[in-house]
């Protein structure tokens, strides 16, 4: 099959909109600032040569829906780049969009753009927009001394398991968290990053934990795609939420575990 | 090296604005489309292992702004997914975003966000957003029988000299040339995408080739990313523009070269 033939079966998919051209338009809304993702998904780093071409896609997408949730927006398109062996079929590869449409069409992602060429391995990066209410973006840097710090969902999750973006709940946090992350490198390197921005420290005395899991997973394992945020004193929390800790003044980026330090040993890419 | 020291290093770099969040924040000004792009960049595929980092980061952005210069548009900003080998030094990587960053300081195309990875090649995945007057976006789909068919410059380039995108020429055709589309798959296979997306078929009668080029290369080579244009009849074409053909009803993506059906075998990454 070649690439024009790819592309005419994919323009027919549901969730799919103006691919086909040099370039996407988009129109943005007025009022609106616009939240821009990318996150890359390869085999042998992200994923096992076995995995599902539909959970693959999926996981591609999610784990920028993630970041949208983080930053308090609303999805609202995506491109895709992707790199697959010669030896895959067609169906593998239109079986990969439809496990990423699946979820765009879930969530108001529309795919709009992308581009596809071969390489040993699969390959792909995945770039969202997300719309957010002018100014309301919530990011790593304001969380402030007294600030209290919370934590969606429970820690230490399976890594293989569905991802599902927190993204009504970043929705609610936008313009009343004071800083928010998406845990995908585990709570205490990403957590460490929050501080950092914000230049404050952190005090964190529970976490809650997933059952089967354990604590070093929870502090240190990656993928877990829960939100952390911190909320002014005295405000109220969303459902689903846990209270885990308090933000302080102090070195930037430095966390503390009942009253230990905790070192930012999650998953970095780089170490 | 690890990431964070990296991603510090890149933060303070000229041209770099906002990295280090979950999430990009881009303010759209009100009147205006956005042009979204990805393209990829890939070692074996696209370059060659000895292709210097500089000049690697600069082609992969070069390419996505042939495509933003085919919509008509101004880049604003960049996200940059990159993966590299493990053997790959933090100075070659900081090199790979020399090169981009000087040509982004030239377009006023900002990095504001990206993804770092391993893997055994190098990949990047460049992913840009373009802005153009509400409306105005050219596209592949709007040439009538008629218009008459422009391409820029010369055809026939070597791959691997300097990428030029052509930007001042795609302001200056948004809201005048019926459609466009940059040539990076070569002649015979772009021409076609362009008629096939409008409906139509077109007549080419001359090529201007590059001094040293052949017509072989000029009809099928790609990577000359130059734009294929049309202007409606009696329109006056812009200084270093060529008039090669005339439009014409047919069979959509029909191509005639001086009488002679031309198929299209430029360059599909998934013949």
């Amino acid at each position: 099959m070649n690439e024009l033939a790819l592309v005419d079966r994919l323009r027919k998919m549901r969730g799919v909109s103006g691919i086909g051209d040099d370039c996407a338009v988009f129109r943005p809304r007025t009022g609106e600032d616009l939240l821009l993702k990318t996150d890359q998904l390869i085999e042998g780093v992200h994923f096992p040569k076995s995995m599902r071409p539909e959970t693959i896609g999926e996981r591609a997408l999610a784990r920028a829906l993630s970041d949208i949730a983080a930053g308090g927006g609303d999805p609202r398109c995506c491109l895709v780049a992707l790199a697959v062996p010669r030896t895959k079929s067609e169906r593998w590869i239109l079986a990969f969009f439809r496990g990423l449409l699946s979820l765009g069409t879930k969530t108001g992602t529309v795919l709009v753009g992308g581009d596809l060429a071969h390489d040993d391995k699969v390959h792909s990066s995945v770039m969202v927009v997300g719309a957010v209410r002018r100014g309301k973006a919530l990011t790593r840097a304001g969380a402030r001394p007294g600030d209290q710090l919370y934590v969606s969902g429970r820690l230490g999750k399976p890594w293989d398991r569905k991802i599902v973006p927190r993204l009504a709940l970043g929705r609610k946090l936008s313009g009343k968290a004071t800083a928010c992350i998406d845990l995908s490198d585990g709570l205490s390197l990403d957590l460490h990053r929050l501080c950092k921005e914000s230049r404050v420290a952190a005090q964190v005395d529970d976490i809650p934990i997933v059952g089967g899991g354990n604590l070093e997973r929870a502090l240190h394992g990656g993928e877990d795609y829960e939100l952390l945020f911190t909320l002014p004193p005295r405000s109220k929390p969303p459902a689903g939420t846990t209270l885990i800790g308090t933000i302080v003044a102090g070195t930037p980026g430095t966390v503390w575990l009942k009253g230990r330090k905790l070192p930012p040993r999650g998953y970095d890419h780089f170490a």
